[in-house]
């Protein structure tokens, strides 16, 4: 499947999200509309809007309320990862500076803060109380994650089910309110709208857990940031937890953690690539992706169904 | 007027709204709810919520919709206190001590966004996505003002209108807001809602500057923070401004923000102290005093009003 045709139906109308976020950084304050240009830009995947407008076409396909929700999504997420971004102190992503590099942390806490004034704004204008309920509830279970993440950074008394918790909060929440907020705006009947959210925590979950593992396998170059960047902040993810399982007993993890020498990620990468963990990590995100699938059973067949099938597939097969 | 009695017909009502914040504090996550704790239970004055309560309170008065929407704007005034903080550096707050100095900064920048969206849930509540609208707006606007103050610290190239107009973003919208709320969720005709949102607006302006004469002749304990924390982050204010204005030469200030020697702070203090500009920052502050009497002259007279008219002259006399 190639990446141009990947969100199929709705390929096209993604542009109109991209209007509405560059309608966001024309803002009458030159400093502000700087900031909002350099953390806007990098567009991405367009993979959260992409699901609003999918999950709201198998009924009543009004774009006028879609298309301010999809974009509140895509806000919502980037300023999400404006904030973590001061948290995690990190310099990079997807190839650019952050703000809180290119600024100060302070600016990026503001920009941020900016940013999800600007989401709910979005989120309100489609006039559905329960997406913006959804929403509002949804960042709250992701930093709620993020938090959990947080204070659980350089201790190795983890496991998997404590991982796939957090990863459930931090990111499959937000691609299960992306489906569940398309769904609901379409007026879809409630088994739809639950089946569409299911889909979505699915997916999220497989993402994740891809998202992960390209962390200890991929290209630093085409991810744009660095690998092993998660256990250079101390935090344990799916391939870590399992080379902590195999290796209980001179890891370099538990020396990285112990005397926070950066070496040893570089010795953890290289384990993690050189063993079976990335086919078992990939075992359960395919897992996932299945899971993801079968939610879709009860839709009607449809462009809109085969794509959201597609979405799945690329996930598992994404190099970045 | 006595504090016990200073929200008059709304005063009990405002217990709700004080157990409707006790609720959100409740949370499965040990510490998150610590964290809670700490920034919500400094109760403040209910200045905002109060608002909300007796602007609603001249036609249908429905506490089912006005309480969430009072306690989504104490909220979100306080998770903007909390990132207030982080940006500052400050230490105390209303004499306790802030998230940012109680755990880390960056916890403080995600307990803050927790409390955004638990605000933005609130607001939702009471089913009116024109009130949502508003408060989303009034955060965008606030931070606008936020950033515009981080960026003119420690320069001495401002004059009152910039101040003005800081101030105005930064504070009075949000007590615009608040007023303005209050009167679309109990349905109140338009010319009310404007006029409500004025007193709020000009209520604000009159705070806001009270709290910066404070900030120089105030005492530091019944405050709960130091005198000159202002010019302390490099913050100029009405007096300042003015004491920059008297004396453009050897002046502490210009000796401050050029040498950043905080010693300059307590010379610009004493001189604010000994000169008339605490009476000519009052004198700004009843205009505006008298501009939000004036907004209320097409309301029915009723306890409410008479309310309203008596926190704007408690503004002016509160000592903290």
């Amino acid at each position: 499947m190639k990446p141009r045709s990947l969100y199929g139906p709705v390929q096209e109308d993604l542009a109109l999200v991209a209007q509405t976020l560059e309608g966001i950084k024309k803002v009458d304050f030159p400093a502000l509309s700087e900031m909002l240009n350099l953390v806007l830009s990098g567009q991405g995947k367009q993979l959260r809007p992409a699901l609003v407008l999918l999950a709201g076409r198998f009924s009543r396909y009004d774009l006028d309320l879609l298309v301010p929700v999809a974009a509140s999504i895509e806000l919502l997420h980037t300023a999400t990862l404006v904030h973590d971004d001061v948290i995690d102190g990190a310099s990079t992503r997807r190839g650019r500076s952050t703000a809180n590099a290119a600024y100060r942390n302070t600016t990026a806490v503001m920009l941020g803060d900016y940013m999800f004034a600007h989401a709910a704004d979005l989120v309100a204008v489609a006039g559905n109380v329960r997406v913006v309920r959804l929403f509002a509830r949804t960042l709250r279970v992701m930093v709620r994650g993020e938090i959990g993440q947080d204070m659980t950074a350089y201790d190795s008394r983890q496991n998997v089910r404590d991982y796939l918790n957090r990863i459930a909060g931090k990111t499959a929440s937000l691609f299960a309110a992306a489906c569940e907020g398309g769904a609901v705006i379409s007026g879809h009947p409630e088994s739809w709208i639950k089946t569409l959210h299911d889909y979505g925590h699915h997916l999220g979950m497989a993402f994740q857990v891809v998202d992960d593992i390209l962390d200890f396998t991929g290209d630093a170059e085409s991810m744009g940031k660095s690998v092993g960047s998660d256990l250079m902040q101390g935090t344990l993810t799916l391939p870590s937890l399992l080379l902590l399982e195999k290796h209980p007993d001179n890891n370099p993890i538990k020396r990285l953690f112990a005397e926070r020498d950066k070496v040893e990620v570089a010795r953890a990468v290289e384990m993690v690539r050189q063993s079976e963990i990335p086919e078992e990590c990939y075992r359960i995100a395919r897992g996932f992706a299945d899971r993801a699938r079968e939610a879709l059973d009860i839709m009607p067949d449809s462009s809109a169904k085969q794509t959201l099938l597609g979405i799945v597939d690329n996930t598992l097969e994404r190099q970045s």
